[in-house]
């Protein structure tokens, strides 16, 4: 096996590169390089499934007329500190931005907010919003469902997204505390990283076609993933729980397609026969923290939290605890200086949009 | 090993002793009542470790001062839709409830409601706050931290509680679908079971004094539980963020004690020598459907969610996908018709306690 090539770009170069894509693609100044900061974040902050890798991928959908480039996104129903927003097909790194803004204008309001979106797309990473919420001195939430990749325990079939949660709290002196989790014990990516390898995955992470347990990464394909806690035995019912919960805050509550019905984001997904909703669903929260305690009270209190979990004796073989955020904020800081090292078969997608779109790359 | 014995019980009998040792505990009739209620539920949904099997534990409590029977329990912030609840050191089957009533009447008027409590002490079985939610037709949340037994990943000694979870949807034909769940991956209970029957407990479970994996239940004494995903491989670091997250909403957020510093809940454990806050934390939180969502259509959906999952292909040697909160209603059916089966040392108790109190049991 070759080593994969990477190229490194100044993380500036591949947002403006991105703003300008979105423009092309018919998005107006605002939104184009608002979707483009979400995408740049994902790819600051080291999480390269989620960032400018997936813009091929986001221009695909466009071409399909599955994006709607100029939505009017709307609060279909509200009530003081909750709202339904639908989302008008728009790029999920559209809605997501604007309905978390509405949910943090009403914690502005109301001392908290909270926001399910229907109607909408993916939405990049879960973690963008709640650190936007930081920003304002808010705890923030959100999460989304996505298409059809995890088998609730029990089960033998795909039913669920891997269905991420994510939520942030701000340190004083100390960086934020920045949880972004999927339910599923794994992301498909691991999956497809074994088998470009040639290698098995731990047991745990998959089941096969008829549901059994399996290693080889090939089985993915006919069967699926498992939820966080693998078997019954080591807390399976949990991860499924928990991708329950976030399928039915982001989709139920706004209308938007659950479980099995959520469309996929890619061209060669299979597109669900049957449709009991609008688009994926999104769900934000954001808490005013001075509605529960003084402000610099809190954030001090995080610093302690910090600092005593840090100091947690290590089990053998690793050298500390680590807390929530740590390796993204490693991530942002060495790659805002030094660039977005970008794999090849990323850097041949950029170019062949480059092409098509005329924007040079 | 000989079968454990049981008497059955009608749970209104156990319900009566209950909240007459309460009252015998100075608590006022009303408190002794739903003090009493949030056991009983536990007992009739098949949660035994929560119901008066507790009983003995709550009485030692009183019996050391840790508890005030009667609390002022006060507001000490809010804006609107959120608020900081004290709760002066009282039972926390009394603090609970109330505190979740606070956030379900914001709830009433806000559209949602956010209390996160400090000052209080073991609430009982979480799913217990949901279920109330639910009879309002809206979406309950609760969560609380306990004394420390979990191990953060990477780490070598206890630094966190079990901290569950709880959020809990309304069906419309179908019964509702209630998540509670805690952030390890087994209940201690699991453990202390396995040392009884002579049984090693399953790989990924736990850690010895040294944070080296065990399965010898033993070990747990000096070492500890892991949290839900167990491994970094296997997602322990998500049910360590879970775990944090539930802590920093109960405790940092509150101004309770957080972390390893949550003051324990029986007498044999050891009470941390350093204290950051007052009691242990409780979160609660309520969204009014109808905010979001017409609440038949919402739970017109939910009916439709619950029965497509429950059709999903099962897995070889599994007859069907469960829906979170099916066996404890399956309990429940059963013991409120039946009764309560109860095992001879929680009988023993509370035949101490009848003798002590002079309360017929």
């Amino acid at each position: 096996m070759t080593q994969p090539k990477y190229t490194t770009y100044p993380a500036a170069d591949l947002k403006e590169f991105t703003a300008n894509v979105f423009m092309h693609l018919k998005l107006n100044f605002e939104d184009a390089w608002q979707a483009a900061d979400v995408l740049s974040r994902a790819d600051l902050r080291g999480i390269d499934t989620h960032g400018v890798a997936r813009l091929k991928t986001y221009v695909d959908m466009f071409s399909i007329g599955r994006i709607n480039p100029k939505p009017n996104i709307k609060i279909m129903r509200e009530r003081k500190s909750v709202a339904t927003v639908d989302g008008d097909s728009g790029l999920g790194l559209v809605v997501g931005p604007k309905a978390n803004k509405i949910a943090m204008d009403k914690a502005a309001e109301f001392g908290s907010g909270w926001v399910s979106v229907c109607n909408t797309n993916h939405y990049g990473v879960a973690s963008y919003y709640p650190l936007q919420a930081l920003e304002r001195d808010m705890i923030g939430w959100s999460m989304t469902n996505s298409s059809k990749i995890v088998v609730p325990l029990w089960g033998a079939e795909r039913m669920l997204g891997t269905n991420p949660i994510s939520i942030a709290f701000p340190g004083f002196k100390n960086p934020p505390i920045v949880i972004d989790l999927a339910t599923s014990v794994v992301a498909f990516g691991k999956i497809e990283q074994a088998k470009r390898q040639g290698k098995k995955v731990p047991e745990g992470w998959m089941i096969d076609g008829l549901g059994n347990a399996t290693t080889d990464p090939e089985d993915v394909y006919a069967g699926g993933l498992l939820p966080l806690g693998s078997t019954r035995e080591q807390g399976g019912h949990k991860g499924y729980a928990l991708s329950a919960m976030v399928d039915i805050l982001t989709c139920v509550l706004s209308g938007a397609n659950w479980g099995p019905f959520a469309p996929p984001f890619a061209l060669f997904e299979d597109t669900p026969k049957e449709s009991v909703g609008k688009g994926i669903g999104h769900f934000f929260g954001a808490m005013e923290i001075d509605g529960f305690e003084d402000v610099e009270v809190f954030k001090k209190r995080i610093d302690q939290w910090i600092e005593v979990f840090r100091k947690t004796k290590p089990a053998p073989g690793n050298e500390a605890v680590l807390i929530p955020g740590d390796p993204e904020r490693e991530a942002e800081q060495v790659r805002s200086i030094e660039g977005i090292p970008v794999i090849q078969a990323v850097v041949d997608d950029l170019m062949d949009i480059s092409k098509k779109t005329g924007i040079s790359f």
